[in-house]
């Protein structure tokens, strides 16, 4: 059927660049379990990725869906695929520790008629596990099973035209969420009821587009927790003083686009206004800075220097490639911005620009979600950039 | 530190338990990767498990976290831990392929003098990957490495009187929610605006408790999603006739209750109002039948009993353990409600009851999360048990 999304030609182009570099490792069938891969090559978008699912690419011919029966009708819904490539395994296969998914994945190879010889698998992947993976080595003995992690997650890396205008879409949800967000921050307001704001603005959206669930809860820590960067929110009422830490994501299609912003209850200290000064001037200088052709070492390496030069010793990364993105991550696990990361930035490529400052004497996280163009830098959500004052 | 939530005796409750299953099985060590198994066990609550952490759980002697130097803090804040027992490995280990995290998490076994002979690992967990099993296999020879999946999560089975009110605390989350989007349900209103109020109920909450993120988004679907179990959303306005298939969730501190309920746009068909009196007899029979003592296997082959009664074979079981849950799952992994499975209900067990029915010609989901008391079986929400009718 026609896909709910993308043009079949988009769907045609992902596979064909799968699959020359699939003939460049020498691979005759590719196990694709990654819900974000699984996503990106054939449209399948459900929650169903909790229990064994996996999307058989082989060298020739159409790639089939393998999953829990209950869910062939989802797939059939939103993929591309077709009735006869999409393979449902029967529901007794659930935690049973006698009989596995495994088992039956392996002779759905068989009963195609592929006899591969050296398969791709995600060591990586958070959704195949190792005890499928002993299934899989011994129910597939005459293959090769090679490790073929990010594979596909390096060819999402840039971005089509159509890619690009989903993710401007996501950029809009993100908008809506972060001005909920900020208007929504008072003294004595609970951090939750914060929350709730920013999740109706992210799923309700704007007129023209809603959101879906984001890879990762929006972040939004007061207090001793805004200097950690994973806590969940509380339902405590934010004090008369403190910092508010925000991190966002607006996600249209299961393409994702994530900002961080700061803000300040009460009076701003010294160390805030400075920390503020310096991660505007970080940005405002990489925005000119960056250009297609760099590395994501350099670039890293130009932003360490300016924040070395403040005095700020940054351990973490300060940014990683964006897109696709089911839970629990938001990044592509692909670029990162540090040091010595050789991957060149070229034009498409969506990066999450994060130099992001945690520290005990006081944090800040201000960030953009960029687009790298044909000669330089776009950032793809429009939301002031500064340290942001609470209503009071 | 004192713990934010539970006393310092509930965790040592909770690791004598753990320990009397290591030692029967012959553990020295066991390496805990499911957040949900680490914080039932130290309390550590962050969105930090998209990258590998591990509480080693020693036959004798304190338990230690390991991971991400960044997300120490965060442990630090939410578990009870002391701090010679969170371990932070640094940053140029993510994402690296030449030195991994479980290097780092092999060294720090040795240095805590601890020389285990067989180590427990869970190699059904889904945030430990194979890549990390084979640099553990690679890097901890002298072990024996045996799959304890499960282990913890069957000690969760059984809940203290501190988890059941945080349960109970979850289930008003969850009828605010079911209550929101019922209320919101009417034809020519988005999809996605239904869930914007869900989710804003289910974290903003009530007064006296607030909402965190669900380990599984609002299951909200109509028209031909309607009769498939785990599609998102969409931002299409509903129809002036569907049907809508809800599946929503509380979650207070972790812990979460589920609920399904079926709303009906415009006039219901005569195949859902039988689908309703099927769906009703069955929970009504059920409630008065389950008591302590019985098998999750009985009580699935009563509800079968009943459903074939009325001509309808139902492939998936009928329900499954709740408790702590992350994403991407809101199930605990051990009890089913299907046939032969001979896990005994005890009191403390705590049950999503979910004869849900998919079909082609109609579909409804009516469910109930029970508490197994003493004497039968609690339902943990009230929200009206029916076919609800949309406003117009």
């Amino acid at each position: 059927m026609p896909h709910p999304i993308f043009e079949q030609r988009e769907f045609d182009s992902r596979l064909a660049q799968i699959r020359a570099v699939m003939a460049s490792r020498g691979l005759d069938l590719l196990m694709v379990t990654d819900p974000c891969n699984i996503y990106y090559l054939c449209g399948y978008d459900g929650w169903s990725f909790y229990t064994p699912q996996v999307l058989l690419v082989p060298a020739v011919g159409a790639p089939a869906w393998v999953g829990r029966r209950m869910d062939v009708r989802g797939v059939g819904l939103t993929s591309c695929l077709s009735a006869d490539d999409i393979i449902g395994y029967p529901e007794h296969l659930i935690q049973n520790e006698a009989e596995t998914p495994y088992g039956f994945i392996t002779q759905t190879i068989a009963s195609r008629g592929w006899k591969p010889r050296r398969v791709g698998i995600e060591k990586q992947a958070y959704y195949f596990s190792v005890a499928s993976f002993e299934i899989l080595t011994a129910t597939l003995p005459a293959a090769e099973l090679v490790d073929a992690s990010y594979l596909v997650n390096w060819v999402r890396f840039i971005k089509s035209p159509q890619e690009i205008a989903v993710m401007r879409q996501a950029a809009r949800l993100l908008e809506a969420a972060m001005e909920a967000a900020i208007s929504a921050i008072r003294p004595g307001v609970r951090e939750c009821d914060v929350v709730a704001r920013i999740c109706a603005a992210q799923i309700g959206g704007v007129p023209e587009a809603g959101g879906v669930y984001c890879s990762t809860p929006a972040l939004v820590m007061s207090g001793a927790r805004a200097d950690t960067p994973h806590l969940p929110w509380t339902d405590q009422p934010l004090a008369a003083q403190t910092t508010v830490n925000l991190e966002l994501m607006g996600n249209r299609l299961r393409y994702q686009v994530p900002m961080g912003r700061t803000v300040v209850v009460g009076q701003p200290s010294a160390t805030m206004l400075r920390l503020e000064a310096v991660a505007l001037e970080v940005i405002d200088h990489m925005l000119r800075f960056i250009e297609p052709g760099m590395t994501c070492g350099q670039v890293s390496d130009e932003t360490q220097r300016i924040l070395r030069r403040h005095g700020i010793a940054k351990e973490s990364r300060s940014g990683y490639s964006i897109g696709i993105a089911f839970p629990p991550t938001g990044g592509e696990l692909t670029a990162s911005l540090r040091a010595g990361d050789m991957t060149v930035l070229r034009p498409g490529a969506t990066i999450h620009f994060l130099p992001a400052i945690w520290a005990d004497g006081g944090s800040i996280v201000i960030s953009e979600p960029l687009l790298v163009t044909g000669s330089g830098v776009e950032c793809l959500c429009n939301v002031p950039r500064k340290l942001f004052h609470s209503q009071t």
